[in-house]
Order: structure tokens, then C-alpha cells, then sequence
């Protein structure tokens, strides 16, 4: 499988015992993509003149000569599948960690019901998404016929800004639960709701969203155990500056193994994400064809201002 | 409506007591077009967080806050209605003088029949339009089927230049009527034709042709009372470099009412334009392919060279 | 007829007298190509203002004026046809010497049998399809399903460099006959087979490839006359750095008269080179992307390598 991450070309494909790998996509000898070549056990055949490459990017095999040069090797990234996610690491292989990968147990635990996920590919930078992300106040204009029935801007946003997380928190109190919500929840009253928002840097945000019984717990104390819990987790992933792919799935902990409603759930996801990308899209095509200058900030930017900060601030750590 | 207008951004959009507005098409908050938003009362209001702006292109209100910091605003630009087309100023709105309009009555005057008019999207810079249009000797060769059947090369033009136009005329003695003049006019013998083709700076031309009786009337007076007279109003409208809306329309002084004669003339106009489109475009490509060295003027150009002239001008004295 | 070639626009038409001419594609006056134009006896007239031109390429008619200015004229490209391709020279008029065209005679002999050629349009670089002509290793990989079933690797290559040519001969001994060859050959035993690759600066490629009873010929004296021959002329034409005309054709000496067999050799190099033109446009769009740095040679290139330094060579001397 090919695809272009961080402007670079990367071919993806399986060793015998089922572990990924991850290789340039691009063969050291005529440039050909190895994409367009086979596997053959664990190695990867070029297409063109036949050479093959181990996992390690090593080329291993050049017919019609015995010696193989030294310089006759491709990149191998370091990868790493974890929560039915493939890490990758485009950067200096010898600074790969693979506890920067956040802890998304909820997509492999049986406690958790996952509903099925897919990718869209965007037109935009990623830190675009990252921002829609982070403010949930476009809910009311851009998803006025999915989401955004409800006006939950008067209730306010809490912005917290950690060393490599920024979270915005928003607690909706004492409202009747949305149509979903109230079907599954079966719930008496009004309920207490809660949008959890965690951006990690450079651009990994999780949201965790739920309701409980009105009253039933204490926010101040953060999401609770009680009542019903979702978790949104996505992972923009840079093609090249002004286009991503936008990897994204959805758990939860309540209708377990009813497939209706994982259905309903994708469904809606799909519709909410496919309207944020007309929006995404156009805007990124402005920011292209105008820059940044005249732009302003409002109150509701807080968190996403914080999270290109974090990121301003790890770019420029790099480049020392 | 969205329009890219020299390569600026514009959306327009009409109050609620009908006047028309043109406001810079991109938010000053995240850079979504207007355009994507919706009209509420005389506010546009932006498709992405809900902020909205006055026809003066102020922001007046932001979701979630009260303060709206000064720099809320995106440009607004002049505009008037007049003739029934709009005109807008791109330039500093300080210097914005609506007598610089063309005095285009026939267009809104009851003794006057208006041709249905519309618009053509070309891949263009605008003054190839104006050349064009200064230049009739090419109905010989790029309109043989519609309008070209004629040889009016024979009749030389003659070439005014006057300080903010100029103005290529031809007449026509003495000739039969072409067929729908002859229809239309019944004329008992030859005629007169005349083409007065006016161009003003920078490149709005009007075109007045008309027929009447051979010998009735006396070219050196210029067009006459007498007769058959037709308005062609034409505004190329810059979107970029290389591409231009061209609006245009027709007025007539006979056949008042008759339906099937504007029908007739819009159709013919339109495939004579469409002719124009082809020649037009594969003329911008080449000279983006090949700029203009190498190319030679020949006596028929006289016309245009002298728009050319007025233009450098007037452009230049922009820059001081 | 138009084409761009070496990124210059050029026109193609034929005299009335059947002979073949080659000019500049862009009017001198307002730069519309000649293309769109007509042929008028031995003229070509430019379909915008009616501008008239020569096979010299020298404005004989301007409409409405009988002075011509002498820098009306475009530029006239030598052409010659020969062994039915036209052969043009891009270059300095005064250095085009038709005995630099490559004595391409089976296309022009009644011992010949020509298969019906085509071109097709590649989007990559010239240079690339003599790597690929030169190289017949990858007949294994990528022409599996056509050409490359038989492992040929096993017999070495042999490159001569001559001062404009470079040839790639490969012998394989004593083994059984190709299904075609066997078809039409009725060889009773083993046969000898062999290709032989010339390239002539700067990118024509002719291979001559047969088959006859094994042991019947001697290799060391080169292609033999017994047995069956066919002929492969190939001509890339580079419209840009990124762009190719491919034209090619076949002869053979048998089967002479068999429009099956004819047909059959069509079908199979059309399917051959559709499969090369998906390998070499990826290749290209990969070293445009990212330019040649890292690539390696291997043993096989030598035929390939050797082209290069011999159109080097041209190239600079060229540039003096």
C-alpha cells in the first residue's frame, strides 16, 4: 500500500508472520515506487528490474550480479501497531519512542464497543482539523442539521494547558438528554453532559463525551463513572502541507454489541465529518490564495491558540 | 453570490430593501468565504463560527463575547446599481466616482428594446476582449458561418483618439442590407451600415451599428437619427491575469416588443461569441506559453494599440 | 496538424504538391496558433485576421494593407521525410544534415513486411525510454504476462560503444523456440536467438532480434542472414523535459503478406508498451518529486549508462 505522509512516499505492507512494515517507496536503483512491485515472504520486489528489499529497507537481492553495494538500500521508519492503529515514525529512527503513543486501550478492550472507523483525506492542513476539533461552537452553524440543534454556547468552555496536552473542558447541566442519549440511556429527568476535548501534541485529540443523570456527579472532579460514555479519537496525519488524512474512530460503553446503534453512530459521524470538510477545504484554499495577515482571534479560539502554541514551540525544539 | 474580481475575493449579497452589497469574500476570523454563510436581514453572517458583518463590512457580533475588538471587519467596496448592471470600485473607496459610468441609457429607457444578456467565463486577459471587439476584420475568418460572410474589409476604418477613449468607425455605403436588416427594415434599396465601436478607459465598449437608407443620411455627422440603430454594451470584468467575466448586452431601437427578433439576435450573438472563446483562449495560452516577442502590429490594429496606449497610461499614473 | 516538440509549438501541413512542412505554431502577428487556421494551396492562413504564410514561413498576405514588414515570418522547420517517418531538425537551420537520419530502409523495401505502427503519448522524460529499450532484464517484471515468461538473465549482455552508438547484444544458445518464432519458424530442433540494441545519438533505438536452427550462424560475426528477423525502430520525441512522442514500428522477413501475423506482432508490442508506459510514468513522477540523489547503478545499466555519457558528450559540445 503506498501513501505520501510528512511530503514523503511510504509503502506499507506485511511480513509473513502478519508484523507491518514500513519502507521509502521509492526503489534506490531507478526511482520506480515499490508499491508497484510484490511481497515475496517478508521481502518487497521492485516492479521494474526485480530487486528485493528486507523490512530493514536493505536491498538483499539484484539480479544478474552477486555483490549488492552498500549504498543499495532504501528508509525503513520505525511502526509500530498499538490499539489497531500503525504508529509511524517519520523522524530520526534513533529518537523513534514509542511512549509518545498515547494510551487508546479503549479500542482494544472488551469493555469497550468500537464502532467502525474510516479516513476521509482532506484538502488542509492538519492543524486545521485540530482546531475544528478543539471548538465545538461551530456545532451551531456548520452542523445546524446533524449536530447543532442545540445552543450549548452559553454554557462556557474551561481551556487547561499542560506540558504536551491542552484539554478544553464544557459541562452542560441539568438539560434533557439529546434524542440519542435519552433512547439509550433511558434516563428520568435532565442530565448532566460533558465534552472532554485533549489535544497531545502534535496533533493526537481525544474527546471524551457522556451524560449522567442530572445532579448524580460532581464535575469539579472531572468525567465520572457514572452514566454513559463516548470516546472520539483522531489522528490527523499530515500528506503534505495543505492536504491530510484524517484517521478518526468512535468506543463506547453503553448499547454493547448492539450493531444498530454502531451503525447510527458511523452514520452520523460521517455526515457531521463530511460537512466539515466543505468547510475545511475552502478554508485552507483562502488561506493558500490570502496568508494569515488580517486575521483575528475570538474568546472561543482559547483552546486552539494554546495547542499552536505547544506545537510552535516543539517545531522550533527540533530544528536546534 | 462568490466572485473573484481582479483577483480579490468578493461576495455579494442585496440588504433587505433590495440594495446590492459587495463585501470582501473571506472572514477576517478564520478566513471562510462569506459567501458560504447566509444573509440575515441586511448581515452576512460567516458559515464557520457565526460572526457577522454589516454592509459596511463591520463585524457587529461574535458568539460568546461581547467585546468585538476593532479589527473585526473585511472590506467593503463601492458599489452602484446603474442600467442595470452593477458596478463596482476595487480601488481606494476614497477615490471612488460614479461619473466614471458609461452613460448606458438604452439599457434602462422605455424607447429601447433590451436583448436578453449574459455572460461569458473566459480564460483570457481582458484586453485580448477589447482588441477583439476593436478589431471587426476578424468576422472574415473566425465568424465565416455566423457573421462573417460580408468582405467588409474594403471600407477602411478610421481611428479617433479622445483623452479617456477611442473610437474605430466604418461605414458602409451603398450596399444591400445584410438579412436581418433587410427583414426588419424593409428597405426598398441599398443602405447605409455603420459600426461605431467606442472603447473607454479602461475597457468598457460600447458598440453602435445601425442602418439606414443609402444617401439618407450624412456619415461625416456621424450616426444618424435615421434608421435602424443597435446597442452593444460590453464590460470585460477582470478576474485574474489570465481570466475575465465578459458581460455584455444589446439594446435595439426597432422590432420594440417582438420576441422572436430578441431571441434571433441573442442566439447569434451568443454563437459569435462562442467563436470569439475558442480564438480568445487558445490566444492567452500561447502568449502565457510565449510572451509577446516577436510579434508584429498590422494597420487594422490601429484601434486597439491606441486602448493599449490609454491603458499604459492610465495605469501608470495609478502607480504614483 | 499541430504538435509541441522540445517545447516548441509546431504546425505540420503538406503542400500542395504533397511535400511536408513544418512551422512555428504561432502567428507573428497576434500569436493565435497556425493550426487553427487553413491550408490554401501551398499557404497556411491563420484563422484569426487571415494572415497568410509560406512554407518559408514568410507573411506572403496581410488583410487591408499591401505592405508587408520583413519580420512578418515564422520559423521554418527543415523537414524530410524518409523510410516513411518525417524527420525534423529543431536546431539551427544551417547545420541540418539529413545524413545524420539512420538508414531506416526495411520500412521502405518490398522484402519487408511493415507492421502497422502508432505512437503513444508518455509522460516522462525521453531518456527514459532508451534506458528501457536498452534493458531488456525487465521483460521478467514487468512483462510478465506478455514478453517476459522465459528467463533470459541468464545470458550476459555484451555493450559496444561506438562514437554516436551504443549497442547491447545478447545471444541465447540452443534452447527451445519462443511460441511465435516456433509458430511461423517450424524450426525442427533448438534455436539461437538474439537482440541487438542500437541506440544512435541522441535517442533513436533500432533492434534487430531473430532466430535461426541452433548452431547454424556464428554469433561473433554479429546477426546472421539465415533464419527470421525482425525489426524494431523506435524514435522517442520529446515534446517537453516531461513528455514524450513515442513513435514506433516493426518489419520482419517472413511470413511476408500474413496480415494475421501482422496483426498479432501489433497487439503484442501495443500490450508490451502499455504496460512500460505505466512503469515509466510512475518512474518519472518520482524523480520529479525527488530528484536523482541515491539512486545506484547495477551491471545491467551498462548499455543504459553508456547513451548518457555519449548524449552528455552531445549536449555540451553543443552548447560551445
Amino acid at each position: 500500500m503506498a501513501r505520501t505522509l510528512l511530503c514523503e512516499p511510504v509503502v506499507l505492507f506485511r511480513r509473513e508472520d502478519g508484523g507491518a512494515v514500513a519502507l521509502e517507496d521509492r526503489c534506490c536503483h531507478r526511482a520506480l515506487p515499490l508499491s508497484m512491485g510484490k511481497v515475496i515472504g517478508d521481502r518487497l520486489q521492485c516492479g521494474y528490474h526485480g530487486l528485493e528489499f528486507n523490512p530493514a529497507g536493505e536491498c538483499v537481492k539484484i539480479p544478474g550480479q552477486d555483490m549488492i553495494p552498500p549504498d543499495a538500500k532504501v528508509k525503513s521508519y520505525p511502526l509500530v501497531e498499538r490499539w489497531k492503529w500503525l504508529w509511524i515514525w517519520m523522524g530520526d529512527p534513533a529518537l523513534a519512542d514509542d511512549r509518545l503513543i498515547p494510551n487508546w486501550w479503549w479500542f482494544d478492550h472488551p469493555e469497550w464497543e468500537l464502532v467502525k472507523g474510516k479516513y476521509l483525506k482532506l484538502g488542509c492542513n492538519y492543524q486545521l482539523i485540530t482546531d475544528n476539533l478543539l471548538d465545538l461552537s461551530h456545532l451551531a452553524y456548520v452542523h445546524l442539521n446533524t449536530l447543532g440543534t442545540t445552543d450549548i454556547s452559553e454554557f462556557p468552555i474551561k481551556t487547561d494547558r499542560e506540558k504536551d496536552m491542552v484539554r478544553m473542558t464544557r459541562w452542560i447541566i441539568d438539560r434533557p438528554a439529546p434524542p440519542m442519549f435519552q433512547t439509550l440511556g433511558n434516563f428520568e429527568g435532565t442530565v448532566d453532559r460533558w465534552q472532554i476535548v485533549e489535544t497531545f501534541s502534535p496533533c493526537l485529540t481525544q474527546i471524551r463525551a457522556g451524560a449522567c443523570d442530572a445532579g448524580s456527579c460532581n464535575p469539579d472532579l472531572g468525567e465520572p463513572g457514572e452514566g454513559m460514555h463516548i470516546r472520539s479519537l483522531n489522528a490527523p496525519t499530515p500528506e503534505t502541507e495543505t492536504s491530510t488524512y484524517y484517521f478518526f474512530g468512535h468506543a463506547r460503553d453503553f448499547a454493547m454489541g448492539n450493531k444498530e446503534v454502531s451503525d447510527d453512530l458511523f452514520r452520523m459521524v460521517s455526515q457531521t465529518f463530511d460537512e466539515d470538510v466543505v468547510i475545511l477545504e475552502a478554508q485552507q484554499k483562502m488561506l493558500t490564495d490570502w496568508p494569515e495577515n488580517g486575521l483575528i482571534d475570538i474568546n472561543l479560539d482559547a483552546p486552539g491558540i494554546a495547542v499552536r502554541r505547544m506545537l510552535a514551540r516543539d517545531i522550533e525544539a527540533e530544528q536546534v
